[in-house]
């Protein structure tokens, strides 16, 4: 993990970028003596790192006592598309123009997306949790369908917040019985990308125990902001 | 108002039965210098106002710097119940253990306890606005269908939260429409007594833009205790 850049903010946390090999990443931290617990925080179908409301959450987080991390996974971001991701994305755009069904698109694009981050994502993890200053129990932030791919493979994690505003693959909704984790799930009442109906019986499926659903009314990015801070509470009941 | 006891608790606040007229009330008060907003708060289909579970929150919420009020109004608690009502939870009882339809008897049951509950309440609310140390604006927290009466008839009622686990008769079901004020709407995924998708339509169904629903894992009984903490930084946002 080499840091390319640093700066500190103006609530004392630092922010860094850097690179593990072909992966991009940030790294907010706290000011703190004692290590931190960290949060991995990742945009809905492979969104940018550097997306703006990505990077409100993660300070804040931060400024609250957790190291925070988000990179772009193969695929995702700013990294290179493949020719047939290029391709999925404008016959997305033009179904979607045209008004037609884009449950089949999205599928041959976002479940690709998904097993192709999940092994950036945990090399990340390997390397973020030999930092000084890092430390376990790791919560997930975002993307609903890595996170349940991730919950299910990647013991580390103690707890996740999903947020349902993205396509989940046919895979990951079979996985969902699969995530044992405390979990936060937040759905947008009228969110027009995404049905309702399917976000209910994902939260249904999901096999833990201890799983509480936030439902707001309003559209894809209306999420108010109280919504960052009883995630934070959250993690506080399971990460501290 | 007549107080006609109070004790001070371990932490400061001060607890103190009333009456007013045929009302017997319990108030809840903060150590505070400065006027407290008040929280009206009810337990579904007019359970008592001792109940066990109802004091905790309540004491909670003035331990937080609220006043907090609960009454037993007319045929709810520990308040005489007519003839007709005996024998409607009488036959509840039957039809319950019988495994029928329930759904008429709470009708003919809920109804008219409400209707005949809200004027107590504004009653109460009149002469608790008029003590020293209490100020405006007033929460609503609780039985959900008495809520949905009271905050569409009563303008004081500045925001509220309803616990959807009691019957909610027909009317209110369409006066929820009418609730305008910002809600947060807690829901037991199991709960054994409630149906879901009535209380997801009733989440729906409510005139307010500011609507967030919580839902947790589990029964009727098993909300977890930090949905109280949530719903103090609810009425924090709004009444504070």
């Amino acid at each position: 993990m080499h840091f390319t850049s640093e700066r500190r903010l103006d609530d004392g946390v630092l922010e860094r970028e850097f690179t593990l090999g072909e992966i991009p990443g940030t790294l907010w931290t706290p000011e703190s003596a004692a290590p931190v617990p960290l949060i991995l925080m990742a945009h809905n179908n492979g969104l940018p790192k550097s997306a703006a409301r990505l990077v409100a959450r993660a300070r804040h987080s931060a400024a609250r006592g957790y190291a925070v991390a988000s990179i772009d996974a193969v695929g995702c971001g700013d990294r290179p598309r493949s020719a047939a991701d290029e391709q999925a994305r404008a016959e997305l755009r033009r179904a979607m123009q045209a008004g037609e069904a884009v449950d089949g698109i999205f599928e041959s694009m976002i479940g690709p997306l998904v097993e192709k981050a999940v092994p950036d994502w945990r090399t990340t993890l390997d390397a973020l949790l030999e930092l000084p200053g890092i430390d376990g129990p790791v919560g997930y932030s975002g993307w609903t369908a890595l996170g349940i791919r991730l919950a299910a493979v990647e013991p580390r994690i103690a707890a996740a917040g999903f947020f349902a505003g993205g396509y989940v693959p046919r895979a990951q909704r079979e996985e969902a019985r699969q995530v044992t984790v405390p979990l936060l799930f937040l759905l947008q009442w009228d969110d027009e990308g995404n049905p309702r109906q399917r976000t209910l019986d994902l939260f249904d499926a999901f096999g833990t125990e201890e799983k509480t659903l936030h439902a707001n009314l309003g559209g894809h990015t209306g999420t108010p902001w109280f919504e960052v801070e009883d995630g934070n509470r959250f993690f506080d009941r399971h990460l501290k």
